[in-house]
């Protein structure tokens, strides 16, 4: 019995290691990017039954998990609040160090609000470069001002 | 006495509200990106000799202020761990969310390695969207590789 | 020299206490709700210049308080991160009792996606009843939906 | 054997999950709010003989979940104190955000005391709105006093 | 100027120091428990017009300070989650060790809900015993059932 | 093979719910108070040999956890510094608020030095109230003074 | 006007350093244990009228700080839950390496309960030795049984 | 299969309580201190392969549990940073309460360094005492000094 | 089934006790330097196909857990933020106590930036001394500069 | 007055960057290593009298300043438990990803025991390198074996 969605997660990072495949190739076959398609199988998105199914497919899901493919997880990746991993790392390093700065220069132009996480997307690419390569990011998120009421 | 550089980032600060000045100015002024200059004046870039000094005259600061400047900072701009500022926790969800998805697809596409916060710029930009206007934000960070030795 | 905002709401607080002043009369003065001045005034939003020079003249505050009401501030009123306060910690202990109910039912009605607390308002009042009264609250937040892209 | 109330609420997602129910479903099973059925599924409430046994039927449960329904359980429902969950978040930094507001506002009507997590109710409903629907939420509980003595 | 309700208590406990006053003689003052009176002029209660301005005259407070005793406070009075000094941490240690066990009596006796710490009273006395006196701790609190809705 | 205390406490437990007993009842049978009994048998006190094996007949218990009721265990019951059950809380948050009261008072009346938490008993009553029924507790610790070496 | 018990401290210590004195000789002219006087002046115990003038006279103290010292202080000396200073740590380390086995040694030649840290005194000597002196310490604390009730 | 050391740790616990031995036998069996015998059993300490293979034939150990004890383990034996078990927390108290006087006088001594916590022994042993027996505990560590270089 | 890289880690460890082996010849066998080689059996660095077949013959690990070699780990080897094992915790003591001593003398040398933990090697070896043997270690950091944009 | 030596290291930092100093420069007029003189300087190390009278006339410090230098400090120069400046952390996250491998080699060199962080030299120099210079770190700890006794 297929009791949770970590457990679907584990079946999935299993069967991808098993199979050898691309997160590209798991985002071809559901045809979304490879962002929202990895955050989804890493149990932080939700798939529609289409999408579910085909994942179901390739990873050779039982039926239950692909049940909860298509239930809205608890999200949260991370096992401490402070990442450990160096990779994960340097993103929240980014956030204390410039966390202040993106603050001001976003309010200096758009005025009191947020940067929407939900109404969002981010796109990752290699950028070449003759003094090495460079990891290439794309965030775009709403603007949501705070209204007086 | 100026004896900290918290000091002189609270003098920029209240000089800031009190001219009504916009970092986009400041910039200018320095000479740099908006986003390196603002992150400076938080108290978390060095600055050298002469921009050091353009900052002085602009925001009137004594002199050990101007020194301060180009000192290398003890980084580290939020007061706690997890963020409670909205705007800047959205930051912090959008690691704790999509960051073992980050981690995947830039392991996938270089290896094991890093994206480098050192050798890394970003430039936030108004995206106009008849649904609502957008931020986004470009992030560049060299690729770092672990090696075997 | 007025060299933060929580200097702001200190100086706020105190000429409240002096002057003995209610914040539905603050409100009244601004012309805007009572949740929103007093959250304001408590240096978790942002005012217009005519709010502000409201403020301004109702709590005797000097120039530059006035100016800082018109800056974004850092949000996040409380000292720890689970309140020690009994009224807020109720508020903590609704979250964590029922965050997940709120959670199920707010994803079952709407989809995956959230309840914005910046498109978001709040209303409070008494609910007079023979058993004793009660606090009525009235939470309106716009749903965000997450989109696969 | 089931040895814990975790292991019950587990038992009844995992049949939710299955089967295809909506809480909406279960509650007009149990003869309660949707609000409270769901967060006692969850491990938050206990239930009486007959709405346990309803319950028991529903999910297919063995009769000593059914007998752990009955038993006060050990409440709060999240993992971690800040809550990583995107929604249940917006909750906490409406308490961050708001908290010292909704506290002055209750006190100045109310005097010294607490809005009741006990004697309590909770109503989620869906706001239509030609701007995107919202989520309305009413809380009512009873403001019980300090009193001296 | 007298700015916030810890410089209250600051004032309170240093003029007690120089007065060598007792909270037996201060709650005799006052005309209301010594419970009460300690946990007021220790920031945690709130006191009317007539409670406050006895306190001023006692402990030679200036007008603000009075007013400020009439303000509810932001309660909480312990510097650290876990207490660090050994009395107060013998009750900590209390709810530690007989937490679960005063849990399980309650619901037992009562059924499912919470013994008030606001309708809560307390009484400390001295217990004479031959082998060795004892500190004897009446407390008294209403039952709030959780009821269904 | 029973490997720790923690299993026989599921052990008495799991059986305390098939068999529907009382705690009142599991103290008559071992002949302690009911405060005591409960806080063994949820692994925070030792029984000698006779009070074990009564338990063990009562909860139909395996000789090795028997055993283990004879150990003393590794104390502390719940599972978070701050504790989030509702009923819980409320005792901690009777520490947090009146800690520094309870201190004041039992310095004022015995000088430097703690009241037991082991030489200590604990007495829980239903007291009849019209206005809503109480929870009567009696707290009895040997003062324990500080001196001088 | 001093204003708190770490304010006595503050000016202890920096009376201590201006007059090169050593506890030893404070402890002589109190007339008790150097390990108690240490404690005392460092703001963790409590002196009589006699010793806390003594001390007043020794370093110069103000009146009032001669009251402090008399008042029971809230204890725990140290800024972290984990100490960071190394000669603090590996008493900490101690605590965390050895602290089971202690408790097994104790529960066994004692049964349940504790070695009191309030009747308790502590000696702290040189040991000379060849292969370098060590730090010899004797902590002698009442044994305090758990009975049943 | 033993995959751990933890697991070694529990064989040995819950074979002792089945054969009802005693800390000391086991001591005298391995030719060894109690407190570094049981230092080593319960996971902390390594031993060589005559002490192991003594342990393996007086707990009824697998081979490979033999292998693991002369392993060197990773050390801490306390589930949180603050321990909640009444016995081991009175000696984080005194690290807590006498920490900062520990410094001083073996500073006072010694100048700058620490006491060992490795080249360290212990002695725990019951003093007699007519007011009630008394816990004695002599520690003996080398003083390491700091040297400028 | 091999579901995780710490599982592979546990297999490896318990293969490593069993065989006896050292990680010098592990280190060996697959061609790099001991401290490399340990940290990726440890779960912190990854493999290519060569080097984990390898491994896998050497620890008759099953072919999934050869496979997970090759996979990015997350990382991060210690179980709390300070570590409770002394020998590690001796290494965040230098962290901590020479942390701003370190970050001082590199930006004196080089300028705001950082050593690489990435671009990084460690060589572990005996230092012979008639005083005591000394463990010595060298580290090599690439610098990397923050440049101004 | 000078009351701390937190005041001291804050003098002196701000001398240096009146005087546009370098650590060089400093230890040469100590006599020292760069590393000690800098580490002393900052707080964490005891300097002789000479050596502190050095530093008095170097860096202008009033004599109570030239005191505290002698004195031996509360060690740990870090604000919180995870370090959130880029190069310090740099250091943190070695000991976080490579700490077991350290553990595990030293343990296979030297057997039970620490790599001492007291009897320890650091050298920190410039590593030339055509792909970008290097920070070379040599650290030098006795190895301080466990014993049993």
């Amino acid at each position: 019995m297929v009791s949770s969605r970590e457990e679907v997660t584990r079946l999935i990072i299993a069967s991808k290691v098993r199979k050898g495949l691309k997160w590209q190739q798991v985002a071809e076959v559901v045809g979304l990017s490879k962002e929202f398609v990895t955050a989804g199988c890493l149990g932080q998105m939700t798939f529609n039954k289409t999408q579910a199914e085909a994942l179901g497919d390739l990873f050779e899901l039982p039926d239950e998990a692909v049940a909860w493919l298509q239930i809205v997880p608890y999200k949260g990746a991370l096992p401490t609040a402070v990442p450990t991993d160096p990779l994960i790392y340097r993103w929240y390093e980014i956030v204390s160090v410039y966390g202040t700065t993106i603050k001001e220069l976003i309010h200096e132009e758009f005025g009191d609000g947020i940067m929407s996480a939900i109404d969002f997307s981010m796109d990752i690419q290699r950028e070449p470069d003759p003094k090495g390569d460079r990891v290439k990011v794309l965030l775009s998120g709403k603007f949501l001002p705070y209204k007086s009421y």
